[in-house]
């Protein structure tokens, strides 16, 4: 087995149309049943006298038609800043599917989860940002909305920044990191400001009270959430989505599970078959064909498809072993 | 993270009893809810062009008590012989249940699950094997079968060994084997003979039909059945589990949806609820504590809290990183 650290990733992966291309044929192939998903392992972990709660999902993706297979193992434990340890770390690894050999190790130190997320983000910004350039809202100041704005400015037309999050440091902080970028960057004061400057809004937030409410939303508002990867959290108010002209999910079953359209359909403001698939959607090249004062909302929850996708794409760019 | 290879590895649990203390406690917490075991991911691959079809399995154990939790992936892909590799393949981590960090990789290539599944059979064996020496019948020519019989011998009274396999061949290299042990060993012509000559058996084979038929078991019989691991695998007619005194099983759920008692329930041969913990009756310190003429059958489908026991016993004896 072979152990691939940060330094052969952070090359493999720093083309990021290459990286866009493959998480794109993810969705598309997972959408067409070419890769299926087991329900995901979650192991729940109370807190104890010298340790907060913790928690570690384990997530597989597979298919008889893949060289590869993946199984990822990732954690977060909030008690370790106070140790002088990041919160979250974990593993990845790809297995043969024709032999079941273990074939690589990726000590990648949850990057490669953070850039499969980004790239999940950039494809659904890209679904309503055409040729006119749109205003972009994060919402959220953490690594994450830092990896989103540098990936949607890169791979759409962006004409300005705005950033709205609870602690106005960090919104500060994460403006000076995008001043690279070279396009306006504004900080907001709160949620509904933000809404009223942006055409595309991101929400990347660790919430689990509602922080997008039905009142912030306009026509034409394009909102993708990615903060609720596991049951707990939420941030769109679910009476929202019954707003929505258009509902992506990135599989439906784990978006009904623990996603914002779960939340929605629980709270009976959409029926649960209203959604689309967001793989269908990015296979039609015209990508969201509505109305331009349509409200779309794509509701992403994060899938082992991206993992094996970006996984392979690090694996088969690597040198052979001499 | 530590790798570690079976040079450590083997040395680690080449003391028998040492391993028999740590699996035996495993069961014993895990029967008192010290261990959480999340159902086990199952990966299935269809035959292709150019493998045949293979599985694979992800198993957890974790525990808010425990320093360590553990995930195992195994894997079985059967056209690999034919290329000159072995079936089964995978491997098994340690992380920290403080911290969540990778602390160890064992690249065990499938031995610590072999070992541990041994040492439940000798856990098994020993309930009912007092100071009077017992006869042994193995059901199954293969590496188990071997092993089985090695850590029975060595932790129980046994006056003779009993083998039965449907190859002559591969039984008659068994025998060979196990000559070292220095009791006299049989080659028997069939199950019912076996039966005859045997106070103790244990059926270690893939069986997708029952071998063990309610006809061949007398009163004093103890059963133990490990080969039904996953679904569509049984050894036991389910009928003979009516005629039980005892069943145990090694986890309720788990043997109800995959071994010898969920098939025995489901062919209404016995209640769902007849069974007794394995780990209760080994915290029993009398063993099984039933008449010479009962009849009692142990249902071992493995499980993760083994795993978490042989890895944590294996990492917490190798010397520190100097």
């Amino acid at each position: 087995m072979r152990l691939i650290g940060l330094d052969e990733i952070l090359p493999a992966i720093s083309d990021k149309s290459k990286v866009l291309q493959a998480i794109r044929s993810a969705f598309i192939d997972h959408s067409i049943g070419r890769i299926r998903l087991p329900p995901p392992t979650q192991l729940v972990f109370k807190k104890t006298a010298t340790s907060l709660a913790g928690d570690c999902h384990v997530k597989t993706a597979y298919s008889d038609q893949y060289p590869y297979f993946c199984v990822k193992i990732a954690t977060g434990f909030y008690g370790n800043p106070t140790k002088g340890l990041p919160v979250n770390n974990g593993l990845l690894m790809l297995f043969s599917s024709e032999t079941g050999h273990p074939l690589s190790l990726f000590q990648d130190e949850g990057h490669l989860t953070s850039i499969r997320t980004a790239a999940a983000g950039a494809l659904s910004a890209q679904l309503r940002i055409s040729s006119t350039p749109s205003r972009l809202g994060i919402i959220g100041t953490g690594h994450q909305a830092e990896l989103q704005s540098r990936w949607i400015a890169a791979s759409c037309s962006i004409s300005s920044l705005h950033i709205w999050g609870r602690s106005v440091t960090k919104a500060r902080a994460l403006k000076a990191k995008l001043k690279t970028l070279g396009i306006p960057i504004h900080i907001e004061n709160n949620v509904a400001d933000l809404c009223v400057t942006s055409d595309v809004i991101l929400t990347t937030t660790p919430a689990t009270e509602p922080i997008l409410l039905s009142r912030h939303i306009k026509p034409g508002h394009h909102i993708i959430a990615m903060g609720s990867d596991s049951p707990g959290k939420i941030e769109l108010e679910p009476a929202m989505l019954g707003l929505a002209d258009v509902i992506l999910t990135d599989d439906h079953e784990q978006c009904l599970h623990h996603g914002e359209f779960g939340h929605a359909v629980d709270a009976g403001a959409v029926e649960p078959s209203c959604d689309l698939s967001l793989g269908h959607a990015l296979e039609n090249l015209r990508g969201l064909d509505i109305a331009t004062d349509a409200i779309s909302i794509v509701d992403l929850t994060g899938l082992g498809a991206q993992d094996l996708a970006i996984a392979s794409l690090v694996y088969d760019t690597l040198p052979p072993i001499s």
